[in-house]
This record gives C-alpha cells, sequence and structure tokens, in this order.
C-alpha cells in the first residue's frame, strides 16, 4: 500500500492511499480518516460507499465527516466506486451510468467486465482485510453507509452478509435496482439476463428472498431529481413492511441529491452509526 | 445577477450566482450562503477572501461553514479571486502566483492588468452594494476573513477601511506582501515599481504607517509548506506588537495549507466573529 497523502483535520489525519488489488486487477484508491483516539488503541470502522461517477474524493473532500468522525472515534473508509485504469472496459458509449465509476458494488459475470469489475470482493473481502493490516481498526465494530448507488451498495451487501455490519444506513439510495434504469442497465450489463441473480443486488428483493437486517435508517432528499425515477424510496418502505424490518425513512423538504444533501445529514448518521457500535 | 444554482444545505441555502461587473469589465461568480434566520429579517454579513488559484468554488465545497452559519445566523459571501473570461491578460507564463486566480485584492494600475484587475474596488464597494440590494443582509454587521492570500485580502482591506468590517481574521495570511516572492511578484506586475503604493497592500506596512483594527485573530499551521518562504507570521506579530493591535496567533500544530486546516479553524472563526457582530 503506497500513501499518497495525509493531512491532518480536525485532529485527525485524512489519508488518501493507492494499492494494487488483486481483485480488479488494477491499482486501487481509497481514504481513510484516523481520528484522534486511534493513539490510545482501535477504533470501529465505517464504510462510506459512494454513488455513480464519484471516487473517493466527493466524500472526503465534500462530505463533512471528520469532525464528527473526531469526536465520535471512528473510522472513516471511503473506497473508489470502481476499478479504472489502462485496459479496463468501460461503457461502449461513456456514459456516467455504467463502468467507470458504476461499479454498483458486485461482481461480474459477464464479458469484458468479469475480470476487473468484482467491486462486491473487493469492497467485502480484499479491502477490510488491507484496512486491518494497516490501520488501527476494529474490525470487531463495523457499520456501513454510503450514497445513491453506494445506499444500494451498502443496503444490499448488509443484507447479504448477516452481522457484518453492527448498522446499515442510506443517503438516497437506489431502492430496488431490479426496477430502475439505471439499475437495469447496471445488471443487465454485468450479470446478463439472469434475473435470479439480478435479485441478489436488489435491497427490495433481497429482503423477499429472507435476507434481515435489525433496522435501516434512511434519509432522502424531497427535492431530489432522481427519487421518482430511479431512488424510488417506496419500494423500500414497501419491502421493510413486508419483510417486518424497522426502517427510518426520513424525506428531506427542499433537499436534492448532492453533498450538500449528504453533509447536512452525515453527523446525524454518524452519531446513530457510532450508538450501535457501541 | 443571474441565479447559476441553489441548493440546501444545513436548513439555509447555498448559491452561486453570475453578475457583469463594472469594475472588472467581466462575467464575476461568486457564492452566498444564507442561513433559514433570515427568514425572519436581515442577517450579518461575513466576507471570505480566498487563496491563489481558487475561485468561490473552493471554500463553498470544502470549507463546512455552512452549518455553524446556519446554527448563527451568518450569511456567508465568497467572490473569486481575479477577474476571468476572454481578452483578460494572465500571467505571461501561465503561472498560479499572478493574473488569473491571483488578484491579490488590489487595483491594478499598470497595464495590460489595469483594465481588468481592480479586485479591491470590486470586494468593498461594488459586490457589497450587490450583495445588499440582493440578499437579506444586514450590511450594518460584516465581518471579514480570508486565507492565504485572501488572508492578505482582509488583513489589508480592513486596516484600510476602519469600521467597515467588525471584525478581522484570517487563515495562514500572506503577512507582509512587500517581503515575500509571491506578493514582490504581484504588486511589481500590477503597481509597478513604486514602492510607496506596495506599503498600502500588505498588512505590516499599513500597521506602520498607522492603520488600526480593534484586534486580529490568525490561525497557521505549523506544517504548512508556505510558511516560513511566503507567509511569514513573525513578521504580523512584530507589526502588531510595535503598533499595540492585539494579535491572537494561533501556530497549529500539525496543520498544513490545505482546506483540511482551513475547515478544522472555521468555526472557530465563525464564532469568534459572531460575537464580535453582536
Amino acid at each position: 500500500m503506497e500513501t499518497l497523502s495525509t493531512t491532518k483535520a480536525f485532529g485527525g489525519t485524512q489519508g488518501v492511499y493507492r494499492h494494487a488489488s488483486r481483485e480488479t486487477g488494477t491499482d486501487m484508491v481509497f481514504s481513510v480518516f484516523v481520528p484522534p483516539q486511534a493513539e490510545q488503541g482501535p477504533r470501529p470502522v465505517i464504510w462510506y460507499l459512494s454513488g455513480l461517477t464519484c471516487t473517493h474524493a466527493n466524500v472526503t473532500e465534500k462530505g463533512q465527516f471528520q469532525r464528527v468522525c473526531a469526536e465520535l472515534g471512528l473510522i472513516f473508509v471511503a473506497p473508489d466506486t470502481s476499478p479504472r485504469g489502462p485496459g479496463v472496459p468501460d461503457d461502449p458509449e461513456g456514459a456516467y451510468d455504467f463502468g467507470l465509476g458504476a461499479g454498483f458494488y458486485l461482481d461480474a459475470t459477464q464479458p469484458p467486465f468479469a475480470a476487473n469489475y468484482r467491486m462486491e470482493s473487493y469492497v467485502t473481502e480484499e479491502l477490510p482485510a488491507l484496512v486491518a493490516e494497516q490501520f488501527p481498526a476494529d474490525m470487531t465494530r463495523q457499520a456501513i453507509t454510503g450514497h445513491s448507488m453506494g445506499g444500494h451498495g451498502a443496503l444490499t451487501l448488509a443484507l447479504k452478509n448477516p452481522g457484518r455490519w453492527s448498522s446499515v444506513s442510506a443517503f438516497a439510495p437506489i431502492a430496488s435496482a431490479t426496477r430502475c434504469v439505471w439499475g437495469e442497465k447496471a445488471l443487465s450489463g454485468y450479470l446478463g439476463a439472469d434475473y435470479q441473480a439480478w435479485r441478489r443486488h436488489d435491497a427490495t428483493t433481497l429482503l423477499e428472498d429472507g435476507a434481515r437486517v435489525d433496522e435501516i435508517l434512511v434519509d432522502q432528499g424531497d427535492a431530489d431529481q432522481f427519487m421518482a425515477g430511479q431512488l424510488k424510496p417506496e419500494l423500500l418502505r414497501e419491502a421493510c413492511e413486508k419483510a417486518g424490518v424497522p426502517l427510518t425513512l426520513r424525506l428531506q423538504p427542499g433537499y436534492d441529491h448532492s453533498y450538500y444533501f449528504v453533509s447536512t445529514f452525515m453527523e446525524d448518521h454518524l452519531r446513530w452509526h457510532a450508538e450501535r457500535l457501541g
């Protein structure tokens, strides 16, 4: 692992790192904030999965999490959203919603994507092992959250890995990847026409198929341009009701899909996770 | 004035605006955060002047001021750092420290810069008049701060305009523009070899020449790569001591020159100004 930068922030250290990923076959860049309390011993970890077009940098620079993580003693990890680099296949037309910047936190099965697009294994196995090795992380206490496509990632990965994360929340998540244009394009491109396989990458179908988490916190701006067409929070509400999973879904009046929305509610999410991390 | 974007953030509104500037002869873009309290009546204004290479966007996206401004009821205005656009002369070699992105908050007298580089008049006269007209601003209560070149701007403009701002602070300011490479290049380029004219654009020489403010707050990271060569906070300390101006100069261990430094201490500065704004 190579350190690209470390910067003191709010008493802790905001770092950016690069490593050669076995899963993606590429170099991957990610950021880690280590709070000052880590000098006294290992700290719990919150994973933040970013949305379409983002890298680690968006939330790192605009997410306003450092102050609260420094107060609560949380390590904050932000992975990239896809493999990148020479030879990594992209959307044939370079669209923003597939390929580079749009890995959807799954392991692709279709050529030419299957070789590099292994973001599920990367985020759930390879990167956690690296974080455990390189940072003062208490890996018995982890939480996960994310924004938009990353909210989809947080919800689906938490549902598929019970107990792995103490708590899961999301900011304006794609609620049902099998039932929106973004998700249909991604799932067909990465997984082909095997609809049964799609059901493992949709929070609502995972719930239908019996996957469970203790509870979910979601914030959603009601002025979000993608809410009605892509995010569809009502589908998550329905699925949670049927499954008996407690969902706190807060429609935030006037907020859009931007990092101004994410940063406004970041503190609430961090405190909510910290309570559950103990 | 044209609205480029407005986004809800922390209960207030983060806006970005463009207008045709009389002073610079160009379109100018700036940002304004209006806190939720403005619905009940005019609010005090804090001016933030940015550093070399920046636009309004750097502090707007990375400064982490919105939460505290929303709590304290402060309007936060971030101008650009220079004129920009077709026909605006730049550094002959495109260097980052002169011309575009490097207006130094003065009115140039030398060709070809004199026509557009009128950032002192722009920031002290034209833009405040526009803000007073277009926003719920209490212009009897204003404060000023800035970072690096913008810290130089905040200090020199406050010293030249007694009473205009209730309080002045700076993050890692250029303490003495006449005694550092950045400043010498800018002052000679914009003002020529008239050294008497230079003294009006240096916080320390203004203090020597009798200009006064009630007090000054400065934070400076001690791991700032520009501290020794360009910023020279000790020159401000000497000048304030000689002038009898109370200076709180805090050397912050481990912090660099980035927005992680600025955002870490932004809350302190905003609360300090809010106390003085009454």
